[in-house]
């Protein structure tokens, strides 16, 4: 061997090929507000940040008991507690739908459930779908180890639902897995019963396992109901991913877990696949895991309920008074936590990507948004719904000011204003430019 | 493409390849202990099971602190708060070593930040060091991804001192890291100054970095000292792991970090390698890193000394009376929480292999520890010395037991008993072997 003649220490691949672009926008941005206006951050999916949302008391007491109890400070199985996984099969079953406790792994949150699922299911060059616009932990997790990902829309205007002939079409040979992320992450719909059948119906016929995002499972207004996919098939093949994140409202305690789906045990192997992977860091906190049972079977109902009213509050707020800008077009949600908006980027000749409004909302009206390009689709923006009504309301006003400040109205075409932001007036979202323009690199 | 016949839905590579032999044997085992002896496990390096050794009650308040507070619920920057950074810094640091929050990335636990280190530094077809005896979890997270590991021996008639040469040979033009664990599990023994400059002198020469694994810091008897081995160096870039697990006695509450000492600044990528990869799972319970500050501060130094009393005293307990049996060689430690005991084989004509050794022991004694060949020694079984005193000598006097019952004198050699059970008598452990012997895939 040639003896090294300096030290050369590269990164390896898979680190250099780590790339989450929501967690880098949010830990490495350098955003300059306006001097004179309280920031208002609608960018990150996390419900705490205003303060105006806490975890019910019950799982406050639960957890302080546990660590007090000084019984639940030794490891674990690495796949989780017993007690812990029957109390999660409880509160994912009802009587038509049947999980029990050897079905539940539990994971250091929603996003390592999703890590196994991926890392289980896919190898190196073979393929999984995922929804675009969607949550860009898919394609983190798949393509830094060599997985790669193909995209099926989700249409606007139809409410979001999946454009089914192309995630037929997206299936080949290399296709080892269909994400599907109910209730959504950016938009905020959710799927009913026959979209979601017809999902099952194309995974059944091309025989494709589903890994189900499921974290906003419950998380939806009144007027609209959540099914597990699972629960509306006999045949396909499901891995649920779920956890305490969103719904609890306790997303660092990073508590998330994987139910296993499977009638017609097809996924023996991809058990022992999922145990095998929970050995390598040993699963989630423990004093969390002891807190589960009461968490997940005394949280009051009203708890849940005065959450999706205050994110439904918002919601429509923000609907109608979005709706009445020029140069913005808002698709309502149904549930979780966020809305995505349309921005008619031809009549703000001033910016050349939805990144750059990004930023200048923020120079200009201290109004953080998080780009439609960090979920793979351009010219939108999204927002998150949790803040306080009065935040809502002022991000609201401020928006329509930046508006009132950089809308061009069309002379060719002056009814052009009320053109829908439809999918052909979109460039293709490409990864690598959100990654450039994000400055990764930089760090 | 050809339509799918069936259902077929195998795991993939990593999974596959994800190889725990601890966690498999701990997680899956069917244990049969004799019907009228209480089990003892002398096991899991769970410093909890038996209930005598608690976390100190300064750390348990910080945490039940922390969760009332009702303010940290929220999502941590994927690698660690700012505040707990701080905190590892500043109990990392020592007048003549500096480490700055910057150089610290928190994990869960201390397996996530080995997982990690490994992950960053070594490409599939790469190679690793890795010390023979020792934990195999650096093997686990190492194969699951293509990269290789080289054994370097670690001798027992040198204290487990690590074979320089053997060292030294193994290195090759793959090779991306050399892993050093010390204190050791599973030898308990402890390098001085003088041995971790040699490790660095080679390390330095040949220039690879180390992966310092030094869980059991500070984690040593009064006799002894520990030396982070990035201490004694100004010129090796090292990525140390450690976190609360053993010395906190809190292996369930997964805080684990590293911390990156590079004072050639080399290590600029990988730095950054760090970063990405904490944005796939994000980081570590929000609650533990709230409390970091107090419980690294605040925890007193007796409480550090009576873990280690305990130990110390299971140590001589079991050194004294394990040498007087024959058949066995027990080698004592200086630190951590284990043992190695040689078994001489050769006299044990019933039995094959040290798995066969130890199934009896838990079947004739209700005495269960972990074969050698966990940890890729033959001939040996590792004892965890945090059980509570009597539970120690009880362990042993079965143990006398069940080597009166089961070893043979030779009559050609009378005096073979008094060979010490070197390396020469064993035969190579080789992880295939473990592996069916410990049934994997019967799961
Ligand atoms: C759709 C979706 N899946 C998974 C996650 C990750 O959840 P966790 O914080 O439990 O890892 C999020 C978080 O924003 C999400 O929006
Ligand atoms: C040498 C060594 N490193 C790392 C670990 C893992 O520590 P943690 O439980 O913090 O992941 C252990 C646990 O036994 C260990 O013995």
């Amino acid at each position: 061997m040639k003896p090294r003649s300096g030290w050369h220490v590269p990164m390896s691949d898979i680190a250099r090929n780590t790339i989450n672009p929501i967690r880098r926008i949010v830990d490495t941005i350098e955003l300059n507000p306006h001097p004179d206006k309280q920031m208002i951050a609608l960018s990150i999916g996390d419900p705490t940040v205003f303060g105006n949302l806490e975890p019910a008391k019950v799982v406050v007491d639960a957890v302080v008991e546990a660590v007090q109890a000084i019984k639940f400070n030794g490891y674990a199985p690495s796949s989780g507690t017993a007690t812990a996984k029957e109390a999660i099969a409880q509160y994912t079953s009802t009587p038509e739908f049947r999980v029990s406790a050897k079905d539940v792994y539990i994971c250091s949150g929603c996003s390592s459930a999703l890590e196994a699922c991926i890392t289980v299911l896919a190898n190196a060059g073979d393929n999984i779908l995922v929804p675009r616009p969607g949550f860009p932990l898919y394609q983190t997790l798949a393509h830094c180890i060599g997985i790669q990902t193909k995209f099926y829309d989700l249409l606007p205007e139809r409410g979001w639902e999946a454009d089914l002939e192309m995630l037929d079409a997206q299936i080949d040979s290399g296709t080892r897995a269909i994400v599907v992320n109910n209730p959504s992450n950016p938009c905020g719909s959710v799927f009913g019963k026959e979209h979601l059948r017809r999902i099952l119906e194309i995974a059944a016929r091309r025989r494709v396992p589903i890994i189900a995002d499921e974290i906003y499972n419950h998380f939806v207004f009144p007027e609209s109901e959540f099914y597990y996919i699972a629960s509306l098939t006999d045949e396909v093949p499901v891995l649920s991913c779920s956890g305490l994140t969103k719904r609890f409202l306790v997303p660092g305690w990073r508590m998330g877990w994987i139910t296993v789906h499977d009638q017609n045990h097809v996924l023996k192997d991809v058990r022992v696949g999922l145990q095998n992977l929970s050995t390598r860091t040993i699963g989630a906190n423990t004093l969390v895991q002891a807190a589960l049972p009461t968490i997940l079977s005394d949280t009051p109902a009203e708890f849940f309920s005065a959450t999706l009213q205050l994110v439904q509050a918002n919601a429509e707020i923000a609907f109608k008074r979005l709706s009445e800008i020029k140069g913005l077009k808002p698709v309502m949600p149904s549930g979780a936590m966020y809305m995505m908006v349309g921005i008619d980027m031809a009549r703000l000749p001033e910016f050349e990507t939805d990144l750059q409004v990004v930023e200048a909302m923020v120079t200009e009206q201290s109004v953080f948004c998080l780009p439609g390009k960090c979920f793979d689709l351009a010219n939108y923006v999204r927002l998150v719904l949790t803040v306080p009504q009065q935040f809502m309301h002022e991000a609201c006003e401020r928006l329509a000011q930046f508006f009132a400040d950089h809308y061009v109205q069309s002379d060719a075409d002056p009814s052009a204003e009320d053109v829908a932001v439809g999918r052909a007036d979109l460039e293709p979202a490409v990864t690598s430019d959100v990654r450039r323009v994000a400055g990764v690199g930089a760090d």
